[in-house]
């Protein structure tokens, strides 16, 4: 990366109060396992988890789902993590991205948001630190202001953690 | 990709009316979860289902399925995304297809059908646009009119989605 | 590969009249998914199903299983298959294949054995075509007269059932 | 490897008496399944498990699990392979580490032990020989005495039993 551009990363990275999310593509590799009974299981990463444990802890960040699925398997992954904000259903992201903005008393340049397809553009395009995984559509990683090294389900979103991170403490802070 | 092979490529997928697709290796990467009381799961991507709704909604494109396998997996896979043709059990998919063509008043031109192994040559080579996964058997590689960058399971109907809408619309549309 | 060495591994494959093949790490990619109640599944490869019917419908070859698990997750997939030869909880396998060979009044050239770990070498000795995937120990890639270029789980047994099948057709013959 | 290097890694090796393991991101890929019930499963890989029974079967090494999750899954895979050590639910490895070598009258150049993530590190810190899998997290792998070259859930446990076993015999034994 050009010095001027990480620069300029890590100036958004800084502003961020809250990490606002996609689900599936993002914290899964857009994988669902469906069985005979129907939608079964989804698969997360455990790396991504203690990045949501270490915002929280070390920077006083949290984080949120924005979904347009409505599936307990979020429901019951969101639980685990602590997650703060739970958006389940959501068509038009933009907009729950604005609202959470607004009952929480915070600028849009204060949140990120991560997303991996189309339907996530306005809401990336709505906030002050937009991120996507390796593997995102392409128009998505065109627009990003961050494309992270892993793929979805992969670490994706621990990447960004840790870049804010890195961003408030200068180095990678150990738990 | 030559442009000349190009433009021929978007003038096959501008035709397409209907997409049809195997399943397993194609929907799927191939797996199977089995557990101690038998087939007990597959892996879809949530970005080919994202393909299947933005065909039918941008473009009034519907999906069917036509696999040799017989299922209850795949049943329900279809109802979460309304598949409009499902045709679980097919030994000669290419008279499969046929039929389908000729119920729904289409010509054979106007069908699209992804396959990934030999037993899906015969209706690849029925329709007016065939295309495979990145990983698909070598002789269906050769014989495919688009062979996706994307394995099974991993996004490779998306790919055909958005070359058919790359190809109707003449940029890649918003959701 | 040198055409003398491709041409001597035809000839041992042209001889196969039994398939014979570990599961866990060929089969599957040596994974085991556990539950809390225990070992729940494994992940078997459609394209590997399709290879074990091919080789019985195409030229009447079987192909049976030698495994050291005792497992329910294995007898189901055999099953569906149709597997001739089904032999579970197995600590000795190149016993247990010649104990296979003379029942079935085969001699050890006929038969083959894929393996992926340090326990299959003495069956993989003992016959007439070892082979293995891609991604098997050291040791066992090294003395395996065929190795595959696609990983345990991946279509590593398709890889033998199509070489097996070129031997026999001197051309990949359609279903 | 500089040979240098090599040999000094053997010698840490060679001293081993106890491997302790991290289980999520070394003896899984970090990922959970989670189903509309909550963590469902999660994989492990059988070439790690008959790493854990060649060093116990071949050189009377055990192995023990100190993670900071308390899960049924794990005490399921532990009970499978006979894991001597069992710590769930740890927050401070390095004093879990510390206390079962005083337990077990081992000096602490007598462990090794596995880590992928910033809380490992002290427990990796404390011990003779450190290891981590190919996609550990960037600081850790920095620390580590041995970096495998497979990433973690798919064989990375195995390749550090492999090492200890050449250090120890001079070759890959069979088993």
């Amino acid at each position: 990366m050009v010095n001027g551009r990480k620069a300029a990363l890590l100036e958004r990275a800084r502003r961020v109060k809250l990490v606002l999310t996609d689900c599936d593509g993002v914290l899964t590799e857009a994988g669902v396992w469906v069985s005979p009974r129907g939608e079964e299981a989804k698969r997360f990463s455990l790396r991504d988890g203690m990045g949501v444990e270490r915002l929280r802890l070390l920077a006083g960040i949290e984080t949120g789902i924005v979904t347009r699925e409505d599936s307990e398997i979020v429901r019951k992954r969101a639980e685990k993590l602590g997650i703060a904000e739970l958006h389940l259903g959501v068509s038009r992201k933009a907009t729950a991205v604005r609202e959470v903005a607004a009952r929480r008393g915070l600028a849009l340049p204060q949140l990120a948001f991560l997303g991996d397809d189309v339907n996530d553009l306005g809401a990336m395009e709505a906030v002050g630190f937009s991120a996507c995984p390796a593997d995102a559509f392409p128009a998505v990683k065109e627009r990003a202001h961050f494309v992270c090294q892993s793929p979805g389900g992969q670490g994706a979103f621990r990447k960004v953690a840790e870049l804010i991170l890195l961003a408030l403490f200068g180095e990678t802070p150990r738990f």
